[in-house]
């Protein structure tokens, strides 16, 4: 099996991404699968196309992208993405859509295929924070997600796709408002490797409560 | 014009829901629209059956569900609901639905036509913590909600309708844990007041960022 | 019996500041007891200054400080004030003490002579959201509860004394990060008048635990 | 020089306590100072007396106490510690203690003599959250580092000592409240001992703004 886990570039005034930073740390290996790493930039029209480029290269069995989501306390996997752009602050291009459609073809929202209830369960079994998410923003992971999802409803229906939102790494909590909480970057790491482990082990998701 | 705002019943171990008391401190008039109120029960199938049945007797210009979402620390009108039911407790009937769609052949989910941005907007110049909120969960307030929009784009196009989750009443908070965040319920009712002028004088939503 | 409340003026960039603005509403008398208001400068020197002159000339029965504590969700009467002056923003006299005692001759710390358990098992019965707190924190406050309780404990041994910390008001948390927990100012205010009841109807604190 | 380094067991219906298990990965020597590890039981009475035998058993130069404060996301060295035992919960022993002094004859209250801002600082340098506080609560944490202080007041005024509180491990965190902040078992070993090293360096405190 060949699993393409992405992560983005810092943004937002932050120097790192505990995103990124986490994917870097993943083995090349994991339950047997492949990993290819890949680091996507913070934009909205380009984080797509880079992915959308790795994606026909590598022809991964899943796609799982990685973000960060600044305040939570635990790893999220994304249950869905919508087809909505609206941006608080730019992006790294200084882009910034106001409620935008992200494809005008597209469905209004896609569920991710991944077994997002299997990855929480095996996190919190290790002793990781880890809860089911219901939205992943109108940002640009909303957005890479969605891409993500629209690109395999209309090419890639044997793939399977999905978002996990990480916390902050703690050095970046270090000059937060006290009270934020954070998660040390090999334990986010940690976590996600767990996730990759559960989409190797389950075709399907779990059929249980959170 | 003609709006109808629906409250839940108590649910969850709680003795009152602030939705619906909110609800009925509302006049019976609003910026010259008639507010017709409804308490609507937290139950998965009735709760839409209930709702419809009041859509088809009074024809209103606009729906706005209201529910808690216990934690909230502001008035968050919701913008998306999905087509989604996974219920981490039983509903006030026992039921307690698991991944299932909540209209198989509706869409994955359906965005708003309430101008929230302008609602939003309205409650803060007034000093009222509000904020757009990107999901309704997955329990019995994203089902009425997405039930809701479902007959709007079936039956009633020209209808607008929405989701608003309040935080807490304080009478509630005081038996939470410390830190719990709490809104007085006339404030909720004011906020409510607020956002239901926001429908009568826009018929569009702001094109604004948040 | 006679009591003195006070709240200060508005700092570190705030228009309003909650305690006054509660103050102000409370009435002439609760409870059978004259109530004597007072604005007090956030001054670490001159806020004790205005203090113990009204405090000479009305010789109160009991004197209730109230501050700001923006990021508490609920009315928290302190138990205690420490000699220590550490500012990490200077005062609105451009002051920032660094690991200063506040009275060079004082005791390490005062313990309040209010019954804050009563008050807080008042406020509670009431709906209002409210918790005894160990700490005032090191800046003007605190400064203010302790000259306070130096002053009662030098001058004035029957005099009864103390400090209430308030939420931001509902108007404050609009421009502040979504999440932060406020309070509509009349609730304070009925908050601050229960506590006021409280003092008159309890010679001495109830023996509960929280 | 020696440094006496305490951790409680677990309390309150936990499994483990991240303040004795942080405590039991120092290493043996941090900066040149020889680390004696000691477990305390979180108990009102005993915890005093097992910490004053080790006391007088091993005369370190340094003590520090660590105890666990659910719900913090940093580590936060205590400034202060008040006369005053006021429990919510039984202790281990099943004691109760209401508003109680700790010692008839102590102070109102000790200030800790670690350099408490130079350990913050080191610790935010290193990347872990960290953080003043001027709370111990009215339980056994307090209680111990009131003992502590009592004890070097009265026998050992040449000795350094103090407590530092520590985050909810990440283990804990996974059956709390989604939102509830951890840190990871060796992070909060690594604070721990580059406070041992804030110890070792600072004979005084810094002059410094938090």
């Amino acid at each position: 099996m060949k699993i393409l886990v992405t992560g983005f570039d810092p943004f937002g005034g932050e120097t790192v991404n505990p995103a990124y930073e986490a994917v870097k740390l993943l083995p090349d290996t994991i339950a047997g699968a492949q990993i290819i790493k890949l680091q996507v930039p913070t934009r909205f029209a380009l984080s797509g196309t880079v992915l959308e480029a790795a994606v026909n290269e590598h022809r991964p069995d899943a796609i799982i992208c990685v973000g960060q989501a600044g305040g939570r306390s635990a790893i999220t996997p994304e249950r869905v993405a919508i087809n909505l752009a609206d941006a608080n602050i730019p992006d790294n291009a200084g882009d910034q859509p106001m409620d935008e459609p992200i494809r005008k073809d597209g469905a209004p929202a896609y569920f991710t295929s991944l077994p997002v209830k299997a990855m929480v369960q095996k996190m919190r079994a290790a002793g990781i924070p880890a809860a089911l998410s219901y939205t992943a923003g109108s940002f640009v992971c909303n957005s890479l997600m969605y891409t993500l999802l629209y690109l395999i409803d209309r090419q890639y229906p044997a793939m399977r796709g999905g978002f996990i939102h990480v916390p902050y790494a703690m050095e970046q909590a270090v000059s937060k408002p006290l009270g934020t909480p954070s998660m040390e970057l090999h334990q986010i790491a940690r976590g996600l490797a767990l996730a990759v482990e559960a989409v190797v082990e389950n075709e399907r998701d779990l059929t249980v409560n959170r």
